[in-house]
């Protein structure tokens, strides 16, 4: 008999852009037992789902459901199943994910056009929409929320001239949906990509999507029906010749799955399907609005203890992601012996950066179940004792007062209200 | 506020060829609370699965992870990773599985030669070797059990073959692994791929797989890292043209995200990887040679149970896969009725068919912790009640006699050795 050792979770407050802490609800539903995939009781769990992520994403596509993956695995279904060899598809870049759309698209046989800007800034929407005058792409594809600079994309403007032009938006909105207004229908967006592991608070492993009819157009145009299911009849009038290249991300084939016909493609994944449905229960339980209210009031006392600790935010307040904080590491302290202290000593964790910023900002999460008054407190009264041990001269006391002063103020504020 | 409904997960004995009951211990481990992707507690708990991984997979190589998506994820990553535009591709095919294989090495370009027999059959290793020798392929990709039709595919014989006319064997072992005997070394399997949701006995979600430095050599040369990632030196030294289709299934940043380099790539599934994890070491416990003998007696008494009731298995004895159980649907009785009332009377679930076997044939699973003595038992009482009531003129009694037998048997034998 082999001896394995058990493994043993310690207790962390993840202040990370993901993944972030999960409700005990979510947990608990993800220990249920296992449903066969066609048993109607999962079936039906299917269906509702599709609709509670309706709600979520602010749309009325029928076509609403995760791929079983992580972010990244939603972002390529969409991609390649709309993107076809020689398509051009305009990237507005403004990180490193704006580089992972990029990637993702060549990958896929496209000619990618890239507008980019300095990491910390965002685009004029009115530049985007020039360059697509001039370069004419069938698709613009966009992240709303980079955390890598943790800025903010609008994209209002941009959805309205892409529908006008009969240019297809996709948009990455793994960093925003749940957490900050993400309008799919109103800003007329043809495909949006999310992810479980930030703001809709469950855990990594689901990339929850939803798409309109104008994609399901080409869906349509390019779908088969998988060998060893299909009949002759049916590979005989397939369209191989447009197929999409990847059979596990083939959404036409995936709607399939997820329509009553329930044709197999995949085995769903049962506990995250569980998982997801609760972590959708739990947002529209506490609702929209209040949800991102909550995240704003958390965001806020977290600036003001950065600021009041006599730290530096990166990048401009007016493009600021909601939910993610960008701080500039002080000159000459080691960002990542930070980070391991706070982990090691204090069970708090924070994020590093990637690219030209790697070294240069700490980034902070408010997302989903971490985003609380309790976890914003914590972080501050720690990171300035882990700063005051690196020799980092901080207003010391002052960034947990602030924080409190804005929790103080928001109380205030409803009480005023209530009366 | 929104009001949706709290799910309910009736009990269920799951008879099917996956998703299969997971032991408790396995659910409680997956609602742990949740660790950051580079927590050192969550990256040891990365390294110690590719550990007890190996184990499972009877292999030494080095890279041995699990895909995090369905089975399907796992053997499209193998594929797309190693297979490039007009590579030839041998899929020796008797099954649904098999057609599977050929579509995705389709879609990735290849020149892809199938050979086929009659579903219920497999193949001759000569045969399949007598055709590499015309063919000539880069890549031999063939499934070990196929579920469709229930029949175990020997690979000894084409495995040595492959590595000595230098062909790549790349094998989907999902219905296998956990089960019965899967000896990738010793088998000289280059690539193999499993999935969490059958005889490891895991949430679907996960696919293991591993592969040996026949493969690696070839994702090295189609490496590159990602964009925004990527410093300017590694984007002009990468090798754009090669470049594997896919980023998320690309093996070759994968491998980084799995090394102790851990370069970000996606955001690994956190309790999925809990819940694998403790799968393994459950299997480690037991150990592999007890548990493929608990599988082996667990079909044996299904089997014996079966005919004694007087019905007809699918397909030859001497090819039967061991895992799962075909049953020739009685002339004249809708199988689908049988399956529906076995499920809503008696909370038992086996699975219809696929294909040209689609209305022929129940198939029954014996897998991981679903292939026990009590399923067995259960199982089969309920079915002979349900014929009964759909007026199939069974031997009344005898299925859970003989089923008995076999058990009865096993423990004098079990005793005599003791003694």
């Amino acid at each position: 008999m082999h001896h394995s050792t058990p493994f043993h979770v310690p207790v962390r407050t993840i202040m990370t852009p993901g993944p972030v802490e999960v409700d005990p609800r979510v947990r608990q539903a993800m220990s249920n037992s296992i449903l066969g995939q066609f048993d109607p009781s999962f079936t039906s769990l299917m269906n509702e789902t599709m609709k509670l992520l309706r709600l979520v994403l602010q749309t009325t596509n029928h076509w609403t459901f995760p791929i079983d993956g992580t972010s990244r695995a939603g972002i390529e279904a969409m991609l390649c199943s709309v993107i076809e060899e020689g398509d051009i598809v305009l990237v507005p870049s403004f990180g490193r994910f704006g580089g992972l759309l990029t990637e993702i698209a060549e990958r896929c046989g496209a000619d990618v056009q890239v507008m980019t800007c300095e990491w910390g800034d965002v685009f004029d929407p009115d530049d985007v929409i020039n360059e697509m005058k001039r370069v004419k792409p069938k698709v613009v594809a966009i992240v709303h929320g980079d955390t890598s600079t943790g800025r903010i994309q609008p994209l209002k403007e941009i959805g309205y001239a892409c529908r006008e032009m009969d240019v297809l938006l996709l948009v990455d909105a793994v960093a925003t949906v749940g957490g900050t207004e993400v309008n799919t229908d109103e800003w007329m967006i043809d495909g949006l990509i999310t992810g479980t592991q930030k703001c809709l608070s469950v855990p990594a492993g689901m990339a929850p999507l939803t798409y309109n009819e104008r994609i399901e157009d080409i869906l349509l145009q390019r779908k088969s029906i998988e060998k060893g299911l299909a009949t002759k009849e049916q590979l005989l009038s397939s369209n191989f010749e447009r197929r999409i290249r990847s059979n596990y991300f083939d959404l036409s084939q995936l709607q399939d799955y997820w329509s009553p016909a329930r044709l197999n493609h995949h085995t769903e994944a049962t506990s995250m399907l569980y998982g997801l449905y609760e972590g959708l229960r739990l947002i529209l339980e506490e609702g929209l609005e209040a949800r991102f209210k909550r995240h704003r009031v958390n965001e806020r006392a977290l600036v003001a203890g950065i600021e009041a600790m006599g730290l530096e935010l990166f990048g401009h307040s007016e493009n600021k992601l909601p939910t993610v904080t960008c701080v500039t590491i002080p000159d000459g302290v080691n960002g990542d012996s930070v980070r391991k202290m706070l982990l090691d000593d204090f069970g708090i964790e924070i994020a590093s950066s990637f690219g030209p910023l790697h070294g240069k900002i700490w980034r902070i999460g408010t997302m989903g179940y971490s985003c609380q008054q309790r976890n914003i407190l914590l972080t501050l009264g720690a990171l300035e004792a882990v700063l005051t041990r690196h020799d980092v001269k901080v207003n010391v006391g002052e960034g947990v007062q602030a924080a409190l002063d804005v929790y103080q103020q928001k109380e205030r504020i409803s009480k005023a209200n209530d009366g």
